[in-house]
């Protein structure tokens, strides 16, 4: 027969921290420190299964739960001489909930339950402290109607606050027994006006209504939205934890408070936390009294008036010191705990691994396979890697206050403040100026990226996770946020209005990339501080990963950055990014309203000098290390100017009458750019654009190679291959070019000629592109736009949508789809390695910085990854989880 | 050993028509008809093995050849008791190239090769005819200097003009022999000017010349264009053939001419063709002289008072008649042959499958079916789908002048004139007043239906062959022409600039959608007749055909047409085209700009009634085929109008705010709309519209099917899906929706809920998506501009270059691209049928109406195909054939 009902106490349990399915995870870890011997008020936990069987059963209790429950309480009165419902001796018990993950939304805690009048007077009596007594059963009753009976917690605190007004007292702490048994009268008359019956006074009915209030709360619309945000099937259930009440409010050798095993901010390996004497757990947390610190190092770093417990419990200090101690070393990881002090004795009630911030956990897992607690590769897969861009960014002080305007998406991540401005080019003057700019538009074009450069932060109203503005700041570490709906931004004004207030430019907003915030004025920051230990963890990373790690860098500073951050090469520089600055885009422009191929020639003739020595500085920077440099991608009208009188500037510079300019500028535009005329259609159409990339690609590796005597092997990409004619016709463009430049120059380069993967077509056909590609570079961001049909830019609009509905699990332009957009690079994969064995695959999408991306890219087989600058480290320590995760597997598998 | 050279001549062969890969076509058929013992002048051909071998062996002849050449040369000389070379009495030859296919580009004829000035003397002895014999002559040096030696042939024409004007002469006939000679002379010194090198007189060195000429323009650049655009391998090789000249310009007794068995222009069973006394080949083709009726039924029909060879050579006619009979019957195909006769003697110099019209195809088709000389599968097999267009179209008169001002792409079939309009009010406001008016635009939106409704043809500046204006235009059987990249067209202003011309508003212009001409001012049209040959034909491929034929209709007087051409049922009924009647736009605008759910459900609430009507109607017309009704799709900014003035009107008809609507429409802007907010997405951000046409459908529904007393079963199709649960959510809505309308109206609905496939993720996700949708249907337009990355409307601007360059064999919007595309949809069908056996499968992409997109969807097993009602034909054939040829593969395969 199925045991419903686990038991657990001083000392010993039927189950263990093994049973964290059948008793979630507070049963289990009540289990587990029971059976170490430590001291755990006894109780008994419901199992998960009853609840299952309970939704399955159309919300009836399986057979035999009753009695099983019936007699797991006998035991407990056993344990602590007390009875339930026994006015002599009253048992009082806690009801929590406890599912195998921690999850917002379910009912969480009842305690005190087992009052009534009569077990009140019993207690008050028993205890000789009428003043805990009626102030236990107040807080039970108001639990209790809360999350059982459905009465707002509100309707209590106003009659609450009216006594104490009434009386003319303000602290909780000044009333006496007497005010706490009168608010009792009231707190029960108004559940019966509210719920139109008395307030349960039978003990059974009270523990019935408490079990069965966890039950439901597992079904309610939070829990089951969490849920399915989380993937976690219903079927888990929710366990119930029953256990004897200890009081930490009994008096002044009484106390209750939470600990740390190590500094969850720092990670210090130095018990931290805070306790208060005589209180009830939620006193700690709830902040109406400010808790006392644990330990003399505390109070003396804080310079606290207050009396640390290491002194004024000295005796039991020493006892939880020992009992954490031993908790650390036996689940090998930072503990969270919950303890109550009732009568000078220790009780523990909750222990868990603990939250701790990114910076603290990197400290905490390094140390703790320095002192050889858990293992190098243990300490790598503690570490979250998509937490480590907290390290890197400077973050929001969480302390301060803030006035939140409107929200965005969290683009970029960082924290920045400044002051607004609506344009690229006054962006680039005040920053000039010394000033700290925030640039603010509806959408970035690679027009703006002067002015993004320049600025401290970006902030656009329109566009995705993957959208111009986002991408490029993640690629410079600028914090962005995006897609900041509310904004009503009025360009030529230079205002915007949000949140019913007007942001003119020049007054100073903060926005908040890692939450995707937009704040009025200023705020404070905290600097982020790379450690010791980082640098060690990233070390034993890069030993233990598997796939390399290369990053998307388009300027020297990028690649700088790059390098620092321990990338191992470029496996993405984006050439158009270079068209942009002032002196070339000039040249640029003429390229693209010529009419004929000598036109465009003479045009290209002035650009190839300057991309020539941006190579070669790339080049030099990178020292030998692989260098991907993809042919000119986007469509040609986003280097043309968009108005009238910047047109006619143009038509004037170049000697072309101004309709014909104009004319030509408007053949250029697009319904679709993102599926127009761009990447190698480029190519083809406009041979000699790819002819000056190619030449100057070369021509920058034969000097460099010439100047430092080592071989430089750049790895020249196209763009939005769709067929096996088009990389044939352009490899054939490629090679004669370096041809010619061997003649020429009597260099002999070695170079490789690729592609990206980035439409589905070309995920289908990689076989036969494969027989001409040397290369794959899986551009996810447009695979998975050409995949979904969702354009990045245009995404923002209803994805929040599709995410509160569970329509996309994570945004895939951020993680990713490994269903659809997996199969593509899957199929790519195979087929490619099929016709080319020794075929170099990588992944430059912005999927390259994401760890469950990394996990995927891991799994297909890909050699490298290549992300934004500052996600590399975040990169490698996400590949070495995933080549962790992948031998466990092959021994699993073994 | 090789054979290299086959001999043919008067009554046996060593080739036959077997062997065309072998002899190419020419070859062959002179093989064939020598083995019919039909009077064939004799001959060799030089094999296609030949100039293979010469290409793979570095442009040397193989070994061997030389001597078959020579024996081959011997036996003619035998067989007409002439020797090549010989004054005495000299052999003639032709040299004419035959591939398998006739191809353009390659050299074609030499005439008279064995002349020089001592043979030509003994030709005029010998026929005791000089002036013969020196036009002969001229003739042959004329078109050896040109083909072989590269020598213009406008030179010999300047030479000839200037001796007639010299002797005051100006037809050709009144030459005399020695005015040739003195041409002879001169033609000989202006090569040898030319050349630097005198005129070959060793008829050996003529004949060499004249076989290398025919190999050499294998590789010419326009035959390697024409074989890499038409798939044609270069290891094919051509065949050369080498055969004794006959005379028709020796006398009156001779004659020369072409014929086809019956009429290539009406397909009516009689002979047609034309000859010329006394002439030579080219003299008819050539235009120089008014070409002769072969029968006195074509004289007397035109009226001619030419003399018909039936009544001027009765006894050759006879001849003539008797050979073709033989041929027609042996070939069981209208043949095309030519002939000469030599002094009263008929002589057979070619034969072929004879090209013809699509008027013609159809009848001679049905005819011989009926003379059961062919089968009823090979007449469907007989007729090109696609030609059946000129059928159902008017078309433009071939014989009618034109001034070509530009051209675009041939985007919807048919001709029209009408005054040139620039808006679609314009053109709507003409029309009403009996105008025939050409729509023309930069590129067309939903907004301009009514005006591209009301134009007798649509002409646009951008956009691709199945850019919004060419479905629409199709769908509308209206002539179109797209992306007419050199229009500069200014709106405002009301006029384009084209080849020089302005066309302002009010001029008249004439486009052909059928080869993309515009030209300037009317053109005559010849307006389509549909035979009872037509009809008879579609009903046997209506017995031949597996699949289903559906068609694309949005409105009455679409599915009335489907009805007429056949249509089974409505495969997609686009409900966003009911929404842009001038009475439902403005309850449209008012839902879009609405900010919440019940401002936009009282906006729909008007449509409501409109949709229900729109959809009772169809129903009605259909009487029971299955309607496919594709739920809104487009972003709801198509809906809006562009101007502030017309924003400001609709603020005010609201009672919104201007900046508040401007702000709106606005925010609907997307950077690439074809990935935007639409299709499902727009069904998940506003449930309400979908509900609306749920409703609005299965109100409908009943109310039909309570009149008729006859089950309506509509099929409710969801676009743009992704994701299951996108799917999941939209059924859930309709089903919901059908649910309240059988409540209210008492009705029992029967339904269908599916999905358009037209996202590459849905076709791979295609086997959990079926589990939920009960049919698939194919949006291959969509899928091929997510598949390959291409946006239709934009693809014009490069798609003309990706062609040229052999990137794109066709289109792959006009014919699916079975490697990329067709991969995905053969994916989704059997991931679908997997996971539903019975899964409903179609396609209503432009593809739908291509034959070689349907022979696609024959062999992937879907059940229909879905077309523009103008379609239905073309695919009623093309599917007969597919299922023809399924069925030979199977019994090839068993």
């Amino acid at each position: 027969m199925t045991q419903w009902v686990y038991r657990f106490g001083d000392g010993a349990a039927e189950g263990s921290a093994a049973m964290r399915d059948l008793l979630g995870g507070k049963g289990a870890g009540l289990a587990e420190m029971s059976n170490l011997g430590l001291p755990v008020p006894p109780g008994f936990t419901i199992t998960t299964e009853v609840c299952a069987a309970y939704y399955a059963g159309d919300r009836r209790y399986p057979d035999g739960l009753a009695d099983e429950v019936k007699s797991a309480l006998k035991a407990v009165e056993d344990a602590v001489g007390a009875a339930f419902g026994d006015p002599a001796k009253p048992l009082l018990v806690s009801v929590r909930s406890g599912a195998r993950a921690s999850m917002p939304g379910m009912m969480d805690t009842i305690l005190n339950l087992g009052l009534n009048d009569d077990t009140a007077e019993g207690l008050a009596r028993q205890s000789g402290d009428a003043r805990f007594a009626y102030d236990s059963y107040r807080r039970f009753i108001q639990m209790y109607a809360d999350v059982v009976l459905g009465v707002d917690h509100h309707h209590f605190e106003e009659l609450l606050q009216n006594h104490k007004t009434a009386r003319g007292l303000t602290l909780d702490t000044e009333l006496i027994a007497d005010d706490w048994r009168e608010l009792v009268e009231a707190y029960r008359t108004t559940v019966e006006k509210i719920v139109d019956a008395p307030f349960p006074d039978d003990v059974e009915d009270q523990l019935r209504g408490a079990i069965g209030a966890v039950f439901g709360s597992w079904m309610n619309q939070r829990a089951a939205t969490y849920r399915r945000l989380h993937d976690i099937p219903e079927t888990w259930g929710t366990a119930v934890n029953v256990q004897a009440m200890v009081f930490g409010n009994m008096g002044d050798d009484c106390a209750t408070g939470v600990a740390f095993t190590r500094d969850p901010a720092t990670g210090e390996k130095a018990i931290y936390g805070e306790y208060l004497i005589n209180a009830q757990g939620e006193d700690v947390v709830a902040g109406i009294r400010t808790p006392w610190p644990l330990t003399l190092a505390a109070k003396h770093a804080n310079g606290s008036p207050l009396p640390a417990m290491e002194e004024a419990l000295p005796g039991v200090y020493a006892d939880l010191v020992a009992v954490v101690g031993r908790l650390e070393g036996h689940y090998r990881d930072m503990q969270d705990v919950e303890f109550t002090v009732q009568r000078g004795k220790l009780w523990m009630l909750q222990t868990r691994a603990g939250k701790r911030t990114a910076q603290a956990s990197v400290r905490i897992a390094v140390d703790m396979a320095g002192e050889e607690l858990i293992t190098e590769s243990e300490a790598l897969c503690r570490v979250d890697p998509a937490s480590l861009d907290q390290l890197l960014h400077p973050t929001l002080d969480p302390e301060a206050p803030r006035t939140v305007l409107a929200r965005g998406l969290p683009a970029s991540p960082g924290a920045a403040s400044g002051i607004a401005v609506f344009s690229a080019d006054e962006a680039e003057d005040l920053a000039a100026q010394g000033k700290a700019v925030i640039l603010v538009r509806a959408e970035t074009s690679p027009e703006d990226i002067h002015g993004m450069h320049a600025a401290r932060g970006i902030l656009t109203s329109r566009g995705g996770m993957t959208s111009h503005a986002a991408v490029v700041a993640r690629g410079m570490g600028r914090p962005c946020v995006c897609g900041a709906r509310e904004l009503r931004i009025d360009h030529h004004a230079g205002a915007f209005t949000a949140g019913g207030v007007t942001v003119k430019a020049g007054d100073v907003i903060t926005i908040d990339g890692a939450t995707g915030e937009v704040m009025q004025g200023a705020a404070p920051m905290i600097e982020p501080e790379l450690s010791g230990e980082f640098a060690t963890l990233m070390a034993w990373a890069d030993g233990a990963r598997a796939l390399g790690i290369r990053a998307n860098a388009d300027t020297p500073a990028d690649a700088r950055t790059a390098l620092e951050f321990g990338a191992e090469g470029i496996g993405l520089c984006r050439t158009e990014h270079m068209f942009f600055e002032a002196d070339r885009i000039v040249a640029m422009r003429e390229m693209i309203i010529a009419e004929s191929p000598e036109a465009r020639g003479a045009a290209l003739a002035k650009i190839l000098p300057m991309q020539r020595h941006d190579f070669a500085e790339l080049f030099r920077i990178m020292a030998g290390r692989p260098v991907t440099i993809r042919l000119l991608d986007p469509p040609l009208h986003e280097f043309l100017p968009n108005s009238d009188a910047e047109l006619a500037e143009l038509a004037a510079s170049t000697g072309e009458a101004f309709d014909s300019v104009r004319h030509r500028a408007a053949m250029l535009q697009e319904v679709n750019p993102m599926l127009g005329h761009r990447g190698c259609r480029l190519g083809i159409s406009y041979p000699e654009i790819y002819e000056m990339q190619a030449r100057a690609i070369f021509e920058a590796a034969a000097a460099v190679s010439a100047e430092t005597g080592e071989a430089v092997t750049p790895e020249v990409m196209i763009p939005l291959i769709a067929t096996r004619q088009e990389f044939d016709i352009l490899k054939a463009l490629i090679i004669a070019v370096a041809g010619r430049v061997e003649e020429e120059t009597g260099a002999k380069l070695t170079f490789l000629v690729g592609t990206m993967i980035e439409l589905p077509r070309a995920a289908l056909r990689a076989g036969e592109i494969a027989e001409a590609a040397e290369f794959f570079s899986f551009g996810t961001n447009d695979l998975t736009q050409t995949t979904f049909g969702i354009s990045r830019d245009d995404s923002a609009s209803f994805l929040e949508c599709y995410q509160r509905l569970g329509i996309f699990g994570r945004d895939p332009f951020v993680s990713i789809d490994v269903d659809g957009v997996g199969e593509l690079v899957r199929i790519a994969v195979e087929r490619g390695r099929a016709a080319r064995p020794d075929l170099k695959l990588g992944i430059c999408g912005e999927h390259g910085g994401d760890p469950d991306s990394i996990r995927f890219c891991q799994q297909v087989g890909l050699d490298y990854v290549s992300c934004s600058p500052y996600r590399v480290p975040i990169a490698r320590l996400a590949a070495a989880q995933a080549a962790l995760e992948g031998a466990d597997e092959e021994i699993d598998a073994a």
